[in-house]
């Protein structure tokens, strides 16, 4: 069974982990695991976290005491600046990337992968606010209009909601497309937008 | 300034509310609100509240004591199926909505809202797989098809994603077009599925 570790830190964006977080727990669902434990979320510390809208969560595992994890998920949200210069969450990143299989974020959580290194000199997505400082950092390659990015293990997305997408996708590498249509019809994720993106 | 409370409860369907709650904060945001206290969570007790995947929230309300709310969302999820007989929920919800604007659900929330009498008589969406169930109990109308509807004051959106869009809809109802454009873009909501929906 695959294990899902979906990072959070103070100030990190609602959609942008909660929105794959029910894409992993929707697919281990149907394929008939034993509890929800193989998704999880983990924080530097075991308290809650105020996310960057107000949401407060309570993370499941901290930074020194978690499951293996398969995927990993960084997740933005204005929170991201301040843990850009956060070495034990740099530290971590480098540390489970060494054993995880697809190491992935949502966001401005790219900037955590880039930073960490193991994203460096990669080709990455980011909120469309953000590209051009990502790209200003001289250590990635930042691919504008695609909603996810692959380079090897690291997978990114672009803003917020573009999680989802990027997490339906990676279900489908790792279990098929046949179960990421199933888990994307649990969701019900036909979208229909009221509006045109203002673009 | 437009205030919204989010019903939680154990077992409520994570996205179900956190796409909503995304759209409502970020529309707070945009308008330039101060502080972030116009869009809460609001639980029967100030305790956490246990997921139906697993994630831990905190509410910042209880049912006895919150914020006057203009727009009351109440997401689906296995919860419902238990809270449709808590007499204090479908008690507060028919009292909330005698001052509240919009009466909303997400997924099989609208069973909270049929049951409450909140939406008796009205026509409802719900997740395609409680359709069925629904439209059996003959005090509401069951509309498929339809990602959302809006039946007076009550508006009801199909399964779990479906809320995003709902929401994105709502705030452009009560804000304009322009402003809904933005907020979308803020989430970068240009949606791509990675997979046709298996229907």
């Amino acid at each position: 069974m695959t294990s899902y570790g979906l990072l959070v830190f103070d100030d990190a964006e609602e959609l942008d982990f909660v929105g794959p977080w029910e894409v992993f727990t929707a697919s281990t669902m149907v394929i008939g695991a034993d509890g929800d434990h193989h998704v999880s979320m983990v924080a530097e510390r075991n308290e809650p976290v105020r996310c960057a809208k107000g949401m407060a969560v309570i993370p499941h595992h901290t930074l020194d005491d978690h499951p293996a994890y398969d995927v990993v998920l960084v997740p933005g949200g204005m929170g991201t600046r301040t843990e850009v210069n956060n070495e034990r969450v740099l530290d971590w990143l480098t540390r489970v990337a060494l054993t995880a299989t697809w190491m992935t974020s949502v966001c401005t959580g790219s900037l955590l992968l880039v930073a960490s290194g193991v994203a460096a000199g990669k080709r990455v997505a980011t909120h469309w606010g953000f590209e051009d400082t990502l790209d200003a950092r001289d250590d990635c390659t930042v691919v504008r209009n695609a909603r996810w990015v692959r380079d090897g293990s690291v997978v990114s997305s672009q803003g917020v909601s573009a999680g989802i997408d990027m997490a339906l996708w990676l279900i489908g590498e790792i279990h098929g497309p046949a179960h990421a249509r199933t888990v994307q019809r649990y969701l019900q994720y036909d979208p229909a937008p009221p509006y045109q993106a203002d673009v």
